[in-house]
C-alpha cells in the first residue's frame, strides 16, 4: 500500500513528517510512502535528523502552500506546491491515500478540484474526530462549508456514518442532527428541512442532539453546517484548554497539592491521553473521490504515524468506494 | 424597591422561591417582594417551610405556565398564570423588576408582548452570563431568536455592553462577534453584515471572536444569533459537566487518589464555585421595556436570592433606561 504524504504540511515540517513516515514504515506492514516536496530539502532534513528514506520515494514539488495563502491559490499560483502535487498524485491513483498537515482550506480545495468529488457529492466536508465520554464522535461538517443546504447535511450524515462504521468498527453509528432542542420543530429552516431528510436516510438517525449531550457521548456522528460545526470544534478545544489549565493550577498551589498531584499522576496522564486529539488521528475529508486525511497542523512524528495508519486502515476498509456506493443509492432513491 | 417574583417558576417552586425571597428581604436593604401565584398554595407552602411572608405581598394568579406548554399560550390560555400576571404587573409599573425561573420561551413572549419592547428594539434577547478564565462573559443571544438579522446583532451588542458596564462595572466591555475566523471576511452573510455594523457601533468592538478564545476570557460580550448562542451555551454546560465528572473520577480510584483529593479539596471547591452558573445570577432579558430576569430552572433559595439581588442592582443602575437611550441614539444615527 502506498500513502502519499505532504512533506511540507504543518508547523513541524519537514523533520517531524519524515520521522513520522519512518515510524509508519517500520511499524506498519507493507506500507510505502510517496513524499511530496522539495527533493533537496527533504534529503537534507532526513540526513540531519538521521531518518532513513527506505521504502519512501520523493515526488519533487518546488512550492510550499503556506497556511496564510488564500486556499484557491492552490489551483493556480501554487499548483506546484507539495499539497497540489500530492492531490494530483492521488487523482492519478499513484497512491492509496493522501495525508497532509497543511492548510485545511487549501486541502478542501485540492480534494474538491484536484482529487475531485464522488459523483453526486455537493461539497467535500471535514470530519473531526473529537474525544467525548466513553470514546469519541465524528463531527461533520467541522468547518469546510459555512453555508449549507439540507441535502448537504444528508450527505454528511451518510458519509460520516460509513466512516464511523469502517474506521471505528461501530455496527450502527448513532447519527444526531445538532440542534437547539430535542423536538422536531426546533432550529432554523435548515434544521427543520434536514430533519425530514434524515428521518428517511439510510443511517441510524437518533434525532436532534443538543450540544449539551455531545461531550457526554450522546451520538457517534454529529451532523451540522460548517459554521455550527466549527463553533463546536473550537469551543470544545477552548473549554478543554481552559479547564485543563484550571485543573493543573489546582495542583501547583503548594507542597500539599503538589504531593496530591503525585497521588493521581497515573489517572491524570490517562485522562490527558483520552482528551488528546492526536490519539484519534487526523480529520478525514469526506466526499472526495480519493482518501484524503488532514493531520493536525501541530502534528509531531507520532501524530503523522497515526494519520498514516488511519489512511492505511480506511483504505483497507474501502471507505471511499463504500461512500461512492451509498451516495449512488441515495441519488437513485431521490 | 419592589421586585415581582414568579412563585411558581422553576423545578423547586414554590418552596425554594419563598425561601429565596425571605433571604432577599432579610439581606438586602429596603427590598419588598410581590409574589405572583396561587395565594392559598403560597401561604400553605410558607407555613409548611416556616417562611415568613413579611415584606411580601401576594398577587393571586390561578394558573401555572408549565415549561412544556407552547410559549405563546402565555398570551391567551395562560393569561392568568403566575408568569403572565408578573409580566403585566411590571408593565403597569407595580414593581421595579420581574424575576421568574419558569419557561424561557414563555418569558421571552411575556417580555415581548406583555412588558413590551423598548422603542426600536426588534427582538428581546436572552443574555447568559457564563464563567470563563478570570471571571465571566455575557453571551447574547443565548437562544431566544434562532434566526437573526444583522441589525438585531447590533442591538444585542449595544444592550449587552450596557449590561456589563452597569451590572459588572466594566468601564469598556470588549464586544466580540462570534465567528469561525479572526478575519473580517469569515463566516456567513450574517456575520459579514453584522461585522460592518459593529465596526461603527457605539461599543468597544474588538472584532471577531473565535469560540476557542471565549472560555479563555477573550471578550466580555459575545454576540451571536440565537442558534449559535444556544449551541455555545449548551456545549459549555456539556463540556463542564463532562470534564468535571472525569476530574471527580480521578479522585475515586483508590485510597491514594482519595487522599490526594483531600490535599486539593480547598482548590477543588473554589474551582467548582468559579464554574457555578448560580454565582452569576440569572439571565437578563434584554430589550424589554422593564427589567426581566430569568433565573435558572433548577434554582434553589440562594439562586433566587441572587437573582433578586441582581434585579435590585440593575434597577439601581437604571439598566433599562440606559438601554432605551442608547437604542434611541442608534436609531437617530441610522
Amino acid at each position: 500500500m502506498k500513502i502519499i504524504v505532504d512533506a511540507f504540511g504543518g508547523d513541524n515540517a519537514p523533520a517531524e513528517v519524515l520521522k513520522g513516515c519512518q515510524l509508519a514504515v517500520s511499524e506498519l506492514d507493507g506500507v510505502e510512502i510517496i513524499l511530496t516536496g522539495d527533493k533537496d530539502v527533504i534529503e537534507k532534513s532526513a540526513k540531519e535528523h538521521q531518518v532513513s528514506l527506505d521504502h519512501m520515494e520523493i515526488c519533487h514539488a518546488s512550492q510550499v502552500m503556506d497556511i496564510h495563502i488564500e486556499p484557491t491559490a492552490l489551483l493556480k499560483d501554487f499548483s506546484d506546491s507539495s499539497m497540489a502535487v500530492g492531490c494530483r498524485l492521488l487523482a492519478e491513483k499513484k497512491g492509496d491515500a493522501f495525508v497532509s498537515a497543511g492548510s485545511t482550506g487549501a486541502l478542501v480545495v485540492g480534494a474538491t478540484f484536484l482529487v475531485k468529488r464522488i459523483k453526486g457529492i455537493k461539497r467535500v466536508t471535514i470530519g473531526s474526530v473529537i474525544p467525548c465520554k466513553g470514546g469519541c464522535y465524528l463531527l461533520t461538517d467541522a468547518g469546510a462549508n459555512a453555508d449549507c443546504r439540507p441535502e448537504m447535511l444528508l450527505q454528511f450524515a451518510v458519509m460520516g456514518s460509513i466512516y464511523m462504521q469502517k474506521f471505528f468498527g461501530l455496527p450502527s453509528p448513532r447519527v444526531g442532527l445538532v440542534n437547539i432542542g430535542a423536538e422536531e420543530t426546533k432550529g432554523t429552516q435548515l434544521q427543520l428541512d434536514a430533519y425530514r431528510l434524515l428521518k428517511d436516510a439510510p443511517v441510524h438517525f437518533t434525532g436532534n442532539i443538543e450540544p449539551r449531550d455531545i461531550p457526554l457521548g450522546g451520538c457517534d456522528v454529529a451532523v451540522a453546517d460548517g459554521f455550527t460545526g466549527n463553533v463546536i470544534l473550537k469551543l470544545t478545544e477552548g473549554m478543554g484548554s481552559f479547564i485543563s489549565k484550571e485543573v493543573k493550577s489546582l495542583f501547583t498551589g503548594g507542597p500539599v497539592s503538589m504531593l496530591s498531584a503525585l497521588g493521581v499522576r497515573k489517572q491524570l496522564m490517562s485522562f490527558k491521553k483520552q482528551m488528546d486529539y492526536k490519539e484519534y488521528g487526523g480529520a478525514p475529508l469526506l466526499g472526495a473521490a480519493g482518501l484524503v486525511i488532514k493531520a493536525h497542523g501541530s502534528s509531531d512524528a507520532k501524530a503523522f504515524k497515526n494519520a498514516i495508519r488511519q489512511a492505511v486502515q480506511c483504505s483497507k476498509q474501502n471507505v471511499v468506494s463504500e461512500m461512492t456506493k451509498a451516495i449512488a443509492n441515495l441519488r437513485a432513491q431521490s
